[in-house]
Parts: structure tokens; C-alpha cells; sequence
């Protein structure tokens, strides 16, 4: 089982051919057709979308370090979610400038400092694109949230370890912000 | 911004119909509109799949706390990818012996203890099915792993502080694999 001379040949799959099935606004499907390490063949449903910031936002309060956050309704699992700020990259645009807008846009308040500290397929099994985390510090207020028309969003400061706490639980039932709270400790955060 | 007095039903969206648009062996899409806290109509796409597993296993070794570790090709992201162990539940199959069945045909390894550490939406904006975390213990090797025909699965055991230390950057690309940890973390692991 254990590959003891370094090389993965025999876990490496090759793309025969993909052929869209579904396409919408904002994601689309393919099949893709491989071919296993031994030689046989196999399809395979992937989902197409495009990249995302995440933005871990630390700010210092009276009560100690806590994180930005926002509150809003969820779609795909019909609930609301407490959730680190974040968006999709407009086509061509740099991602740290994207993730500092979407941090100004969701919760009004602008990064002094700003720095990405990771990346990750959200699923690798099934997605192709990429979530950006960054992190981001120095806060300062602006007057006001710049919200698309169908996003409500409340913005609410939570200490840092009863974010960490909650994790896995409501409201905390995102996973790509357990993910991003461990870029979060991995870069020194606590 | 900030809700003040407890209640949420400025957030909150309301679905007025689903219509399927596309659906293949492992998932299906829909078309979701739904009414905004405001009484305006939206349309949104959300992904249907399987809920599924991830185990977290850990083992006391000569060189300290290791995780059983999993290397495997990803069709999504065309790459390799070092995770927990973990897979979909069967059909009317009890979710703690699905987390077991799975640990044993990927790893080899059979769990004395093992336990649910928390849930989350992969993905809650388009998905609506939910990853469940378990945390396995007082592993015994098995014989042999027990896989389908088109997975090819090296099993390796890596130093806890090493994978945490690699999350968000290759091997460690799988998003939710730093979410399974941060429960493992929240469970009192270190």
C-alpha cells in the first residue's frame, strides 16, 4: 500500500476528454472521461466555478481579538450561517484587491494590512476551482456596507475562541471557515 | 448592520419552488427561487449530493500522534491529494458505521473507539448535503484495504504537527481535510 520509492505513477489518472453538460450563471458541469493507472476508463462529474477570497479579519476590541463576521441565508442548505467575509473574483482582478473589496463591500470596514496565507480546492473530488484565504488586520470603519441588491448581510464582531469553539455547530456551519480559521492558527493567529 | 434584537427574519429567504435541471450518477443541480426578506423573487443554483464521511485516525507511534492519511488522484483538481480517510454513506446506513466501514476499506485500519465530533455544509451557498466528522482510535491493522475498482489509494501515517503545518498548500489541498481538523483540535487533539 505504501508507495516507498517516491514516485505516484500508479495513483495518477489521465484526462481522455470532458464534454460540458450543464452550464448556469455561476457554475458548470462536465463529464470528463480518464483513464486509471491501469489503463482502464472511467467518467467523472465536475463541477466548474469560478475562484473565491475568504478573508480572516482581525480586529482588537475592549473584550481582547476578535474576527469581523457576517450573518446571512445560506441557498444551498436553507440556513443562516455566521461566516468569515468573502466573494468571487471578478474576471481579471487581483485577487488580494478582491478579497480587500469584498471585505469593505460585506462589512464595511477597510484593511490596513492584508496578506494571503493559503489556498485550497474547496472539493477536490468534484471542483476544480480554488478558495484564497487571506488575512487581514489593521481595520478601519467606512460609513457604510456596498451590498448587491439580493445580499442582507448583519456584520457582527465574535471573540476569537467562541468562533473557534462553535465550529461545526450552528451558526458556525460552514466548512471553508474551519479552513480558513486553521490558516488562521497555522500563521500565528490564537 | 448589527441586529440588535435577537431576530433574524430580516435575513431570512423563503423557497418558493425547485426545478431540477440536471442530474447525474453522484449529484443533481436545481434551479431554486426563492422570496427575499424584502418579497422579491431570485433564482439560484444549488447542488444536490450524498452526505458523506471524514475520519480523522489517530495512532501513537515510536515517533509520537500520527493521523492515517490517505494519498489519491482528484478528479476535480487533477492532482494529488494526502486526506483523511472518508466516503458517502450507503443508503439507510447508520452514519457511525458507515465512518467505520470506510476507515477499514481505504486504511486497513479497523477503529476500537470512535466517535462524531461535530457537522458541516461543505459548501452551504450551492450544496445541500452535510460532511459528519468522526474522531477513530485504538486502530488495529487489518489484512488488507477492501477498494473499488477505480480507487487507488496509498495509505500513509503522517506527524500530527506536519500536517498541520502543511494545510493549504500541496499535498494538503482538500479544504475540508483543515475543517475535519480544527474539530480534531476543538476535541481536545493537539
Amino acid at each position: 500500500m505504501k508507495n516507498d520509492h517516491g514516485l505516484n505513477d500508479h495513483l495518477i489518472w489521465h484526462e481522455e476528454s470532458r464534454r460540458e453538460v450543464y452550464r448556469s450563471r455561476v457554475l458548470s458541469v462536465r463529464d470528463t472521461t480518464c483513464r486509471s493507472p491501469e489503463g482502464t476508463s472511467g467518467v467523472f462529474t465536475v463541477i466548474d466555478g469560478s475562484d473565491w477570497a475568504i478573508v480572516v479579519p482581525v480586529i482588537e476590541t475592549v473584550r481582547g481579538k476578535e474576527f469581523v463576521m457576517v450573518r446571512q441565508w445560506r441557498h444551498g442548505s436553507r440556513e443562516l450561517s455566521l461566516e468569515f467575509p468573502g466573494g468571487v473574483f471578478e474576471p481579471g482582478e487581483d485577487p488580494l484587491e478582491a478579497a480587500a473589496r469584498e471585505l469593505r463591500e460585506e462589512t464595511a470596514y477597510a484593511p490596513g494590512t492584508i496578506r494571503k496565507i493559503g489556498e485550497f480546492s474547496p472539493n477536490p473530488a468534484i471542483m476544480s476551482n480554488h478558495v484564497h484565504i487571506f488575512l487581514a488586520g489593521d481595520l478601519r470603519p467606512l460609513d457604510k456596507q456596498d451590498l448587491d441588491d439580493d445580499e442582507y448581510v448583519d456584520v457582527e464582531t465574535v471573540p476569537v475562541r467562541e468562533v473557534f469553539q462553535g465550529l461545526g455547530r450552528p451558526p458556525y456551519v460552514h466548512a471553508l471557515m474551519a479552513s480558513a480559521y486553521c490558516l488562521y492558527l497555522q500563521a500565528g493567529g490564537d
